[in-house]
């Protein structure tokens, strides 16, 4: 009998979209199927103007513990991994490009690409009791993808070290490290990433959409080439009518009237 | 009655240039005219042989508030906002691109364009007291070229937490996440930025020059170019009359005997 | 009459090459000789297929002081500097691309082309009592090349702080800012970088070897080319036979039975 579960739960509710990996029992690995899913739900929150901010996380003991490697290797052909980890790549640059921010929800493991995950939300807050590990070398399939994401958050010499050793690292580390924004209560986890959430929901979306892109495409330029880009944004920004009304609202001292 | 007070006042004594943000009532806001000033000094003092090492420092409560919203706001069209944003970027560069360093001062608030600044000095020391944020995204101008600086000194997460959120992080988070060197006591702040000051105006000014520009340069290419064009860069500076004698005295034991 | 002891000691045991700069009365200062001859062990340990990891370290009180000054002096002509400076920074991409890690086991001194050492090997443990700097300013010769290094592991603020003032950084600061992995006891040094050496080399070589390449070539694409480049790096790995073991082995629930 398949199981007839939906693989991800999605709830929006006053702009805020939750997305939560629903395939507890096997620690919410990314099946192609999964992923597929996770991209389809992404565009579509992409096009949807209600939501405002994601908050991405996973039912049950494990955030997400990366491939599905019981699929993998039962299906184990080359067409076939090629497509899955293309997809998860596909899926990682999706969140990137999503218009608005991801918020990562931890409580429990994040390994693999599930710690590429975490790596890849523009956010994250995690439970004291979360794990974070790139451990595929010790089945001997090393997290090379995982490592474009952990290699951009967390320094250089760290993600070595997560990435050659294979090891735990706990939540206290991952804040330390940059992997993470806050580790809190487990019993408060919810609460503090709603809170996080909800500050962001109460920004114009226009404005955080033109800084969410802004950021990422000045990254990859040299320092000149993302000035002369960014001064374009904010010379456009400027033109938005929340940023009229943002402006004038701070030099006549009163909150603006935005309609959110 | 105009204001015929100069927006910038600059002291040169000893090797140091003391350049003070000068609109205190106004938080220092950058109007086009300080931005333009600032450029004109940082050019001039790139001419200057005798100054080895800027303070950037801001007189009254506030290091820097960024733009200078008003001014936006009364001459807002699209010709004045994009000059605005240019020359503040431009600004920028000619820090980077100064022969000398440029140490920040920073007591007080350092937001948004001001936090930007702070970003873009080589070295930073703060105040404990001292607030730094990137609030644009409050007024509905998203802070997308201090995110350009921002990005290059914190961590990814960090900043995007600082960008999305617009909240304020102390002294004592700016240390920790790269923003700044050190926070220190107020009343010991001109202390211990001027001992900073003075052990690089002691070294031979050439030599910092040097390494300034290698250190911006390389870092905006792959490894293997920027080892290239490092080699190179030693290589020359071994020509230079303060290499040999530094040499030298180094194998002789003695002090370098440098025209200072 | 000249040091018949050689250069560099090596010694391989249970698949860890011991790499030992053996030039103590110069505080194992780089001359080109010893440059030279460590591009040849780095290469010979390449085509070693019973090595799986590499640990560098200094005899006597020094890790590695740099360039050797006296050297330089006294053979100072362009030719020579440039040959020394252009090897160096071979060595340093040698490290790189050699296939297996290197770790860093520092016990004392590590300054200028030292500092750079460390922050080129993959990973890095020092005792407590060693020191790090980047000092070529004060004798004249900015530390350009270290900073190619430095600066792709410590945060831009103080990799600055320290090319500019050429000041010591405790091994405490050292781990604090990315420049090493770890910080231990000088009585338990050599136990640790043994327990760090042993755990990755009883990783698959072969996946260890994908790994490293693909994480350095992935840091220098933006971000989409390095997605698919890392893409079709795992769809490879894939069809690895200790991939296939490991995958199988962590399916199975038992230890995967690596021909190690």
């Amino acid at each position: 009998m398949q199981n007839t579960e939906p693989l991800i739960l999605r709830e929006d509710k006053n702009g805020i979209s939750n997305l939560i990996l629903n395939r507890p029992k096997a620690r919410n690995a990314l099946s192609l199927e999964l992923i597929e899913l996770m991209i389809r739900e992404i565009k579509d929150i992409n096009e949807n103007n209600d939501i405002k901010v994601v908050i991405l996380s996973g039912r049950g003991p494990a955030f997400c513990s990366g491939h599905d490697l019981k699929e993998l290797k039962s299906l184990n052909n080359s067409e076939f991994t090629k497509k899955v980890f293309e997809k998860c790549s596909e899926m990682m640059i999706e969140i990137i490009k999503l218009r608005i921010p991801v918020v990562a929800k931890v409580d429990g493991i994040a390994t693999a690409a599930g710690c590429q995950l975490v790596a890849t939300c523009d956010l994250a807050i995690a439970s004291k009791e979360s794990i974070f590990a790139t451990p595929g070398v010790n089945i001997g399939l090393f997290c090379s993808t995982p490592s474009v994401a952990l290699s951009r958050v967390v320094p250089r010499k760290k993600s070595l070290e997560m990435l050659l050793t294979g090891e735990n690292i706990t939540a206290e580390s991952a804040v330390q490290f940059g992997l993470i924004n806050s580790m809190v209560e487990k019993n408060s986890l919810d609460c503090e990433v709603e809170k996080l959430a909800n500050i962001i929901a109460k920004k114009p979306k226009r404005i955080i959409e033109i800084g969410k892109k802004a950021f990422y495409e000045q990254l990859e330029k040299p320092i000149s080439q993302s000035y002369e880009y960014a001064s374009e944004v904010m010379t456009k920004n400027m033109l938005e009518n929340d940023c009229i009304e943002g402006i004038s609202a701070f030099v006549e001292k009163r909150k603006p009237n935005w309609d959110l």
